[in-house]
């Protein structure tokens, strides 16, 4: 079932490593088909240079249960569960521990919109989650940690298809967009980011966020009903 | 029409990717045929690893209107139009993201000349631009990108041939040379530079620009009518 | 004798150029087989890209003595021994100057568990040794190397399999497993968790250490009797 | 003629991008034959990809003339003549601008002696040289740039067959050699200290000088008469 998502499911996975963005069986990316309500995600502890279509593991949204699939789905996949029941509008979902948007993460700090490439993808700071409290952590952690996410994003009014990426504190990133390989094209994105945004704070300290009318501008020509840009 | 120049816009193109210049479709380059008034310039929105001659777009500088082509120009297309207009002496302009010119350049922040690396290519500091206004970027934004570098150099009283790059605030370097090759090793050089001085910063928080004595040995040495490296 | 760990071993000195740990022919993997009280360690000096398994040198334990092997072992056997001989539990040794985590070790500065990346391997705070003392350096130097380590988990009261490495005062990391191949992995895993805690650092100069209750939901979610993750 | 030289500095020049310290034509290795006094050099501006040992050129190290080859030689040439004519016990001399090892060359700090890697292989701080005076640059610059070497290494007492490597001021290094593999040996060790010095220095900014007994047991170790450590 649903072998057009797993392919894609795989392609993206296998674009991790191949964006530098995974070590060994690090990262997992998922894919959701919402007729189904089913979602396709990464196996857990495959290499990636054996991994095949049929390693993908077939999960239903609503229950969790693992309808296809000899493997057992990746350790995160509670977490892919949140963010899909929670935003319908999401398609695919990717977590990796890229080593600059963790680094931000690790430093518990929101990424600033410091430039047109952050603007062209992001329309606006990407937010690092609180830490998780003690219960948290200790009942259904990786379901808390999407639980995490969302309260960030609603604390912050924030809509996560216009900033289609989170930093989860002491962790690492998660991203997602319309399928598959966008929330992979996001995730390489919030690491040029994070490495670009890492740098020009050691430049200039204080480093206000960008202009609001260029962000506005560059987000707006690539997104929504007005978008020009590479259409 | 303009094959030969197609050829070398296409090779200068994929010298982007293959100098870890660029990420995904990001990046672009042209060249310009100053007997005919044409300007050829990457498609918008192609993959580098599918680009072929045939894909590039031909431009009249003077009308900025596609005379050949079936993809739509690379959208900063207006702001390579300003730069030909404006200096008679550029054959090639390159736009990249690439990490460090661009992290100078959301820092807001000229890269000054701090070795001889920079004074083989460069006569000084690489100028960043100011942010742009309100109505520059409201307005006719990509080639108003173009004004606000002009304006830049006019202001500093700046020779474009003897400082091929810019850095345009909270976005990312232009370079430029006599045709699309030069300006791709313009921007390679700038890229090495801004790295260097990221760092060299770093060890010597107020290091003081090079020696003028030691810029003008360099950069005279490639360049102009005493020139005697490399030749 | 001892063919299939040899192989073994050859597969995790390979593993580190393939990895970016070493340069030249900086570095070594051991293992040992505790039925026999024997070691199987990289020879000195010879090039990765030419390196057989035939090439391994096997040394008892309990002597220090080569047993098979015409290539000279590893000057760096001595602390192999020490490590051996004093915990038993370790089936595999490796010995990196990778570039990340020799600067913690250049430094003088244990490697705080920052984020879950560390905390999936590393049950706490990595620790760097003290410098060592002028006798230990003229006398059995690479030995001692092994006991200041020994003494430095000693003192701190960690256990080395709970925190599967360790830097070397002025010099660089040593890394174990239960295996060669898990030696390496955690090697691995520390110059990643050295690389983001540099930044994360960085970017929050005063950054505390992880929350106990994350470190022990990821440390003890792989390892131990309640591990669920990844089985 | 010296076909065995060519071929030996054809393979230490080509071994320069294959180790990241070179871009385009950048850098240039050279080896000498102390018999006949003639060294062979890197020609100029050739591409590193279609080099081949026909193009080295030879020059005589007494009178600088090239004796053979259809090339000019490397724009450092002299800089190379004034090494080999000062140091009778060195065989081989390369200049890169490579990344790190300029960084501190920019920033005209001595690159000190923090880890064994640096103590394997220099026997203490590498030192930058002064600013070049407006003389020497406006003179016989190149060959003034290695009397600025030897000025350096004289004042400071240092031997540069054990420190065989400099920062040249707000330019870049130069390593040297028993040969030409070795001058590049050491050219690449410099850039890993010098990597690992910038961040060293930023996690410790007051960080001192190794402990003298370590530098003396890792560079002794392997070098001169009680030299036990890769033989």
């Amino acid at each position: 079932m649903l072998e057009q998502l797993k392919a894609e499911v795989l392609a993206a996975n296998l674009a991790l490593p191949a964006h530098h963005l995974v070590t060994f069986t690090w990262g997992n990316v998922s894919a959701v088909d919402r007729d189904s309500g089913l979602m396709v995600i990464k196996p857990s502890g495959v290499d990636y240079d054996v991994m095949t279509a049929s390693d993908m593991v077939v999960v239903d949204i609503t229950t969790g249960k693992v309808v296809e699939g000899s493997k057992k789905p990746s350790s995160d996949t509670p977490t892919h569960l949140a963010l899909y029941r929670r935003y319908p509008g999401i398609g695919g979902i990717v977590h990796t521990h890229s080593r600059h948007a963790t680094i931000w993460s690790q430093a518990g700090r929101d990424l600033p919109a410091w430039g047109t490439t952050h603007a062209d993808y992001f329309y606006g700071t990407i937010p690092c989650t609180r830490q998780m409290t003690r219960e948290e952590i200790a009942g259904e952690y990786e379901y808390q940690t999407g639980e995490v996410i969302i309260k960030t994003f609603a604390e912050r009014e924030l809509d996560p298809l216009q900033v289609p990426a989170v930093l989860v504190h002491s962790h690492g990133p998660f991203a997602w967009g319309k399928n598959a390989a966008d929330a992979v094209h996001n995730a390489v994105v919030l690491e040029e980011c994070a490495y670009m945004g890492l740098f020009s704070r050691q430049l200039s300290p204080d480093l206000p966020d960008m202009q609001p009318e260029l962000l506005d501008k560059h987000y707006l020509r690539k997104h929504g009903k007005s978008a020009y840009y590479g259409q």
